[in-house]
């Protein structure tokens, strides 16, 4: 993307500085003047005045770098962070059964989490904000800190949601939309509110804190309830040139194929999802287990049945990898990436297909010298979700701040 | 791609300051110095400056804005434009059945064309040297100047390249590939010579002279011998994060679906390419016309066919059409754009399965509350891609001349 072909729009104001700075502190965790320097490309007198500005506000302080102490020449380098104590962000990642909560500090640790049982899938917009409010409530009074401390809360929500607009086009976990969901949860809290799609900020997780660290560009694939994908590309979020894109479980693996929850038909979620597989089983042979169990048991009971041999219940889990396969095989022809990480909670049962995944995912792209992109699988649990959503509740408080305290 | 969420890796070298200026007044056409501040973010000041060098050096010229001539206030003000006289450029389209050559002068001007027939596919790459440089050499003959007076030749071959390595991995135009064409080229021509994947040229070609002019980002589909997409992210070509993505004629669309020519099955472009289409003909109906005929001829045939009610031909068409908006539905779910211009010779035909591709991107894609994006169909010949050719070795002598240039 750079050389012969590549015009980059740049701003450069004194705003855009100041948050470009305070995101390369943010994204590498500890760092020196020099390195922001490099990283960024802003002139190293403007990197030393604006970190001078934001030490004396408090918002970054300066460590001394352990590693480079023993160097002969003269005084010591020191690295920067965030201020751990400049603000207190929350994060909430919205499942079918459970909200769950991460409080953290400025400087990304963590400071408390609490898990809310006992969420469903399709409540009112209402009902759901007064759930997050409970959630956060509990989660804050683990620690010495008050709700009224929180400087920004993220929001992760399955479905289509468009960030510009606060629009959530279609979501499991609301009942009434298109909805402006932001707008319902303002009027239950008193700080400001990020609301996103759950796996762009659980790609802003993998970026802070997972496998996609200090990676550029990167895919990432999740599986649960449905099946998301997050797009990294150049250090950025991409979410489709109108804020709708990266709907990787809604591409069409089959033409007029199964039907899918959207409505559609043959679409990679309606071959691959929990509930497609779940589907099948309950076709297939007869199904051990209640209808009434949570999501998550019943397909455990089902790869149960899988591991124990049963080839009705393999054959779902087969074809569910060969879907995959092709449909990440698509990705590949499309983004050429070096790296796919596949993260969530259900990679747990990966085992099973991954064979099958990655076969077809070799056979489906072009076959050139070079090896193909490594796929890597990460998995955790609903935790590390919150963890991006409050990684993002940072980001809109370094550009708030950026906005509050900028001179000229 | 801004706001929470972005951050742009910026270098504002003097070096890029000076591309970003020539490029933005390349891109534009002609533009007055204060909107190249706006558009790159520059500091007026260092666009006053540095457009002042690029005057003296006859790189840019200056013209009296016709349009604000007649304002009251203080001195006309001037835009400026490349300096038409400063470099000639080449660009050629390697096609199945010819070569295609445009000559342009530095404003993007065409000066000369000429369409060297009777080339074939896969030739040794010497022979295929051999006839760009005999169209290139009667394409400067028509002119006042001489081979010696190129300053940098864009080749598109179709195919699979990598600029960063200047490796074609496969192209239906060699024979003998994967093989470092650029090297052959070099030891034939005595300027430098710019090779890349002749859809991403006919790109340039939409963003510089088409229907992509202003839009910053889209997305081009070509349908020829093959199916090619070129992805325009916010100004830039995007060529995947390794340099080969954007392959979407060997996405799949059917798992073990039919045989591309690739070698893979369930290929986009094993129902919707020439070639796809003809052997469906072949099969389907006592196909009128001899196969020793130019690909063309036998398409044009074959379209005779489905227009006079010939149901099989018809069929052939409405299934290619719903394979083609199954495969741009997935497109769209991925890269949300505002525009998809369709784009090629092959676009005379479309009419014939429009209704059908547009109703399968209907169907398959996220029914929201807003307008599904513009599809443009723009119906150009080889000479475009040719130009769009020329448009990137203009780019590289850009990057050249700042390069030579350059003091600090």
């Amino acid at each position: 993307m750079s050389g012969p072909g590549s015009f980059k729009n740049q701003t450069m104001s004194k705003t855009g500085n100041r948050a470009a700075i305070l995101e390369c502190i943010s994204t590498a965790g500890k760092i020196a003047r020099v390195d922001i320097a490099k990283v960024t490309g802003i002139n190293p007198a403007t990197v030393t005045a604006m970190t001078s500005d934001l030490l004396e506000e408090g918002i970054v302080e300066a460590l001394p770098d352990e590693e480079k102490q023993n160097t002969k020449r003269g005084r010591p380098q020191v690295k920067l962070c965030l201020n751990s104590k400049a603000f207190i962000l929350a994060g909430a990642k919205i499942s079918e059964d459970a909200i769950t909560v991460a409080i953290i500090d400025f400087a990304g640790n963590q400071i408390s989490e609490y898990v809310r049982e006992g969420n469903s899938f399709s409540i009112s917009k209402e009902q759901l904000a007064e759930n997050l409010k409970e959630a956060i409530s509990a989660a804050i009074a683990n620690t010495d800190f008050y709700l009224s401390d929180i400087s920004a809360l993220g929001v992760g929500v399955p479905g289509y949601v468009d960030i510009a607009s606060e629009c959530v086009h279609w979501s499991p976990a609301i009942s009434d939309t298109p909805t402006n969901f932001v707008k319902t949860l303002r009027s239950v809290f008193d700080f400001p509110v990020m609301l996103d799609n759950d796996v762009n900020l659980a790609t802003l997780a993998e970026q802070r804190f997972g496998l996609g660290k200090g990676v550029s560009d990167f895919l990432v694939v999740t599986i649960e309830h449905g099946v998301g994908m997050g797009i990294v590309l150049n250090n950025n979020l991409f979410r489709g040139t109108r804020g709708l894109g990266g709907e990787f479980g809604h591409t069409k693996v089959q033409l007029n194929g199964a039907l899918c929850r959207c409505g559609q038909r043959g679409c990679l979620e309606a071959y691959v999802a929990d509930y497609a597989l779940l589907r099948e089983a309950d076709t297939a042979f007869k199904f051990k287990t209640s209808h009434d169990l949570p999501t998550g048991q019943r397909l455990a009971a089902l790869y149960q049945e899988a591991k124990s041999g049963n080839q009705a219940a393999l054959s779902i889990f087969e074809r569910a990898g060969r879907m995959l396969g092709m449909g990440l095989a698509n990705l590949v022809n499309i983004f050429d990436p070096s790296l796919i990480i596949f993260s969530g909670e259900r990679m747990q049962y990966d085992f099973l297909y991954e064979k099958d995944v990655l076969e077809e995912l070799r056979k489906n792209t072009l076959d050139i010298d070079r090896p193909p992109p490594e796929v890597r699988v990460h998995k955790w649990g609903d935790l590390l979700w919150a963890k991006g959503a409050a990684a993002w509740a940072t980001e809109y408080v370094i550009h708030q701040v950026v906005a509050k305290t900028n001179a000229c």
